[in-house]
């Protein structure tokens, strides 16, 4: 299970500009930052200013910044915005031939609620939490540090 | 954000063991009856056998059969069995280039705590529960119905 790269793309893209808000800076300048291709990354910034998260300033002194303070950019509305969807199985997808037990069995309804309870925590997160993080070296890593990558079961449980 | 295709024909074939286990089935009667091609599913088949959910009896008169009571199997077992990763951004994947923040910054944190939060709704799911609601018409459809595909908040939120 995976976010898209472009998910990945906006949230690092928010993550520089409220790094860096003193001044403007250039999509160019994420993307080599970022090891980002620039075309890929100029899809997202759109996206992004579109929804009002970044302004662009154009000219030859121009570049971008946040459109909103951190505090207020919350990480499940962005994800919810950047994801094309969340299909988690074929019973989702209504526009496909689907499952033929669609609509008789619970599967739908669980990956539903657990899909809700994945995005309820990115929802209790904004990007100023994210940076506060970054910024200070006794920030909450610890505690981020100790739920981190222990999602698979043990073999045979 | 998706789970594989790998994972959905996991659970679509157990459940179809499930609704079954009077008789046993093939791999192309399965194939058949929910459009997959039968050379994925016999991977599929095949792991599964391998981690005990699934008995294979060899012969003319062979087929397969649940390894274990639907009761017996959990989902979200099944889920961290079957997925090959839960790399929600780059930051997860220590063998790649990864992220110049990762370490730094909590977005890393927050995702595992939203993967862990996901995949504690499929614990609480067996296949038995699942099949109960295929098999009663006065299941738990309407509860499950209400919970689904709402995904995606409104423009501009």
């Amino acid at each position: 299970m995976r976010l898209t790269s472009y998910t990945d793309y906006a949230l690092r893209t928010l993550m520089f500009l409220a790094a860096n808000q003193d001044r403007l800076v250039t999509i160019q300048e994420i993307a080599d930052t970022h090891g980002i291709a620039k075309n890929h990354l100029s899809k997202v910034v759109h996206q992004l200013g579109q929804l009002g998260y970044i302004d662009t300033l154009r000219g030859r002194s121009g570049g971008l910044r946040l459109g909103r303070e951190p505090a207020d950019i919350n990480i499940g509305a962005v994800v919810r915005q950047t994801e094309n969807d969340f299909f988690m199985a074929a019973c989702f997808d209504t526009a496909s031939a689907g499952c033929i037990y669609a609509g008789q069995c619970s599967l739908q309804g669980t990956l539903s609620a657990a899909t809700h309870a994945f995005l309820a925590v990115l929802d209790g997160a904004t990007l100023d939490s994210m940076l506060a993080a970054s910024q200070s070296k006794k920030g909450p890593r610890g505690a981020v540090k100790a739920v981190q990558m222990h999602f698979k079961a043990p073999k045979g449980a």
